[in-house]
């Protein structure tokens, strides 16, 4: 059975990359003005779904224990605080190359992390509680982003048309 | 590293079950009115995407190979059809019960299923294609629709207040 964490690993990495790689898609689709129109009468709107991908991944470098954050002046805005729909604080293009940023740097350290250290801890469990709950590793925190760009994705599509 | 097959077996699995007690919640606090609403102007009732939901996941039961179809009169409107907001063909208390009963029938298949059966191949996938892509597995499934359920999981939450 050894030859399926590799396996496995190659799946939850191709989860992750095909929605990337949607959510990009959409993102490029969407114009400017587009990315200012809410996803749905008083939610958030795109742009802010964009800056919170952003720091949200930003934050994966650190939770993983794989790199220093690049964005932590996105936190304020687009993880601590709802969409305020009266503000753009950081302007569109400098979200936009920071989403293709922080993605192709994840996608470096994730193509070249051996298959056995995504299950190495994550940085925000204890050593004492890992011993406890080995599930509280770096490929839950792959899996359960995963399903967070899925999630928003879904409302995003919303926009077109 | 061979006990990590059943741990993210284990893994993927609470990723599955905890998407799908998020829109259980969900269903549940949704009236039967509020099914009826729109997920935003001109898109999907949750109406619809409760159906979609009893339809796709009664559909991994052949998919994964493990059980026969019980709702497959759903498809014609819950998956080949767009959502006709004019009409409401199967009533809502019977698309609940539906989807509280595919989802028990699904986990009891999941939780007995042993680890390394989740890398056997799924039924839409030759064995001949199978040897060159060892990814078109169960698991793959597993993944996939967990995802799916994350995605219209983002616009089912739209319609609350």
């Amino acid at each position: 059975m050894e030859q399926q964490v590799p396996l496995f690993v190659k799946m939850a990495l191709q989860s992750w990359e095909s929605n990337i790689q949607r959510a990009d898609k959409l993102f490029t689709e969407l114009t400017d003005e587009q990315l200012l129109l809410e996803v749905a009468p008083g939610k958030n709107r795109a742009y802010y779904l964009l800056g919170h991908f952003v720091a949200v991944h930003d934050r994966m470098l650190t939770l993983l224990g794989l790199g220093e954050r690049q964005y932590p002046q996105l936190d304020a805005v687009f993880l601590s605080a709802p969409d305020n729909v009266e503000a753009t604080p950081f302007p569109v293009h400098e979200l936009r190359t920071q989403w293709k940023s922080i993605n192709e740097t994840l996608e470096k350290i994730f193509t070249n992390l051996p298959a056995e250290e995504w299950f190495y801890k994550h940085t925000s469990v204890s050593e004492e509680d890992f011993k406890k709950e080995p599930h509280r590793n770096r490929m839950n925190v792959l899996l359960s982003r995963t399903n967070h760009v899925s999630y928003h994705l879904g409302q995003l599509v919303l926009i077109k048309k």
